[in-house]
């Protein structure tokens, strides 16, 4: 048995018991671990050392980018941010045991439809090393076994957070073996295919890392391998809106998946508002590319390719199209888009609903900037990630994306045979006030 | 581009223009629907009589059973019952439109996360003909478009309800190219190859049928392979209770998914016990297969091997096990069950209590047979399938499982740069008392 088969394994073990722990239970080790964090910055920040100090070898040799030991870095503020982030996860609400539907079938036959954790959770991530705490935290909160496979160039790292994390937990309730670290390289080509024991993969890093974990199993993927997200600047926008939200959506964040790559702008304002856009991001040293129409306007620009509309940039450049009306827009988004997030800059309503309604993206956005899109500004507490699919979870997910559901039926003695024939009984199916919790509480006293 | 390619794209087409048809024209569709059924028996029993024909002519030859013929056949009774079941579903509450979260992000800013349908289904079946109906109801009530594949032995049937639902929604105002009809066997294997144009795949078939497809495809399949369910009687069972269901679950309908497969039994009363049932067993004809205790306590019965714990026998045939107590039963399940549907008999709440949320399935019960696992009997209104599967749905599912969600964000002129950095906007995150309707009314006005 390989090394990752018994790691799958008792993760699975550990998994059963895990979604029976208390929310008391997992707060207390959610807070212990915030504290064991704060307390053991020195030892994370000497491991975390290791590892800079090996990407830096290969930053010399040219293997690596100065931006890559930049977000390989830790520090004391990142550590306390870390502590933060556990401490804000014991604080949010529990999404397992919640009763999302309950009814009686007929007397004494009840159902109920109770959130449970999915079981074991495998998280494949790239070098940022606050990931793995992260990660672990989120799955522990929604009762979730996690199998972790971190960055090779963070390995220091990820060793000393695993054990911090494994040992303050373990030492205050939750089950042995809960949580599992998988080191080696080709070990993630062994992780996809223990679809036996892994229910979900929670893969975070660049597009073509996930399109690979995506191409590569049969476990389902909770995430996006690209956000290419679209701004249509309607002829009835308010120009000033559209400016501003064109530039904040390029521009404060351009890395991220959220920003936005194609503009798409209604021909009747195109001459008013495309000049004054190109000001604003010629200042910041935004790069534009546009279609014929476009680089007529704009003079001195670079004509875009079929290529652009399909581009995920995550940088200062950006491709703008003159369409001829909403329609277009919304066809050269369902064409080109990545169902991400996409936005209507116009005062008419009319219009925003054909929009809003048309576009086929997890998040559909009027007036407002698409950096909104995402877990903390949405209000789910924390963010899981951010899912294109359409399947389980879209758009930002929460917890809850962690956790499925188990129906509990209790009856006594009741059997199929009474409801089939001249003589069925009939079912009430009568809503019921009770809640799981409920029944628990009857239960433990026997 | 193949045929299957340009009718997937055509499903797309349309799915994007149904997902906002309106409740009243969807349920006008479908009653209409209902009404073709019913004056159109004529045509539709002589399509099948050509089926039957066909299939008769390979049953002379050893080809098919006897038993297939007989699910492939219509008559004027099953046409009835198909009539009704495309009216039940117009009687269902919309699945889509409803609002699952309404928060208010800031002053002007507010979200909703709405119910949508999917896009395109893909929904591959075996011979029995009146699938094609009720599949394509489901997938006309959520908003989803669909293209079907039926089995080669029904397609003539199967062609003749196609047409008749195709030119009959249409006519009521559904799309054109919502629905779509695949014929050829190797068209089956180019399906599961589009996962840019289908969305979901619904199976409805035998267990090799869906493992198949499951293996054969990146695109998300809601179903399940098979029902290995079990029964644990409890040293404190209610022994009556113990003996009706356990009949009920293994003899009132054996073929189905949700029968019994494997009974564990504890050593206190299987001496008292299983002679009893094993009489009640012998009398339907229910083959026993036991373990070294079991064969010891019921003379003349066969020994069960490692591989009847691992099958679902689908016929009246039932593996039984002497377990010392919960526990064994718990691991005996969680290894060998199919996370579908299990049982304890028992009066003793604690035991019941590490019963229910100890086992890994997609329902578990208390003193009831599993063969209430059902969509109908669950109160969901019509059965989608039941997934044994954690992602996205499990159990048994109806419409809801057909459904995914969208964010919408409202906001004028908001962005992202005013929430970050010291002078920093905060959210107020505040629950919204208005719905996603009520914004679609105002919006209408204009």
């Amino acid at each position: 048995m390989s090394g990752v088969v018994s790691k799958a394994r008792a993760a699975r073990r550990a998994s059963l018991q895990l979604a029976n722990v208390s929310t008391k239970v997992k707060n207390g080790a959610l807070l212990k671990l915030a504290l064991a964090i704060s307390n053991n910055k020195r030892p994370l920040l000497r491991a975390n050392a290791e590892d800079i100090r090996g990407a830096e070898r290969l930053v010399k040799r040219g293997k690596l980018s100065g931006a890559f030991v930049q977000r390989l870095k830790l520090n004391n503020d990142k550590l306390r941010d870390v502590a933060g982030m556990v401490r804000s996860v014991a604080r949010l609400p529990d999404p397992i045991g919640r009763t999302l539907y309950a009814v009686e079938l007929d007397r004494g036959l009840e159902l109920y439809k109770v959130s449970c954790p999915i079981g074991v959770v495998g998280a494949i991530f790239e070098a940022r090393p606050d990931v793995l705490p992260q990660i672990s935290a989120l799955c522990l909160k929604s009762g979730n076994a996690v199998i972790l496979k971190g960055g090779w160039e963070a390995r220091r790292s990820n060793e000393a957070f695993f054990e911090l994390i494994r040992d303050t937990t373990e030492r205050a309730g939750i089950p042995r073996g809960w949580i599992q670290l998988v080191e080696a390289r080709r070990e993630v080509r062994e992780m996809l295919k223990l679809d036996e024991f892994i229910d979900l993969l929670v893969p975070r890093g660049g597009k073509e890392f996930v399109k690979y974990i995506q191409a590569n199993t049969s476990i389902p993927v909770l995430g996006h391998s690209e956000g290419i997200c679209h701004i249509y600047v309607d002829a009835r926008a308010d120009l000033e809106q559209a400016l501003d939200i064109c530039y904040d959506a390029k521009v404060q964040y351009p890395a991220v998946c959220n920003a936005v790559e194609t503009l798409l702008v209604h021909r009747a304002i195109a001459k008013r508002f495309l000049p004054r856009l190109a000001e604003r991001y010629r200042r910041a040293r935004v790069e534009i590319r546009g279609c014929e129409q476009t680089v007529k306007l704009l003079r001195g620009i670079k004509r875009a390719t079929e290529m652009d509309w399909r581009t995920e940039y995550l940088d200062l450049i950006i491709s703008i199209k003159v369409v001829g009306g909403v329609e277009d827009a919304i066809d050269h988004i369902n064409t080109y888009g990545s169902k991400h997030t996409d936005a209507i800059i116009t005062r008419d309503r009319r219009t925003a609903l054909k929009f809003l309604t048309g576009v086929d993206s997890s998040s559909v956005m009027l007036n407002a900037s698409t950096r909104f899109s995402d877990g903390y500004r949405y209000g789910l507490g924390a963010e899981v990630g951010i899912s294109t699919g359409k399947i389980h979870a879209r758009g930002p997910v929460g917890l809850e994306g962690l956790t499925t559901s188990k129906f509990y039926l209790l009856g006594n003695g009741h059997i199929v045979a009474e409801y089939i024939g001249p003589k069925a009984r009939s079912f009430t199916h009568r809503p019921l006030r009770r809640k799981w919790d409920d029944v628990v509480r009857v239960f433990n006293v026997g």
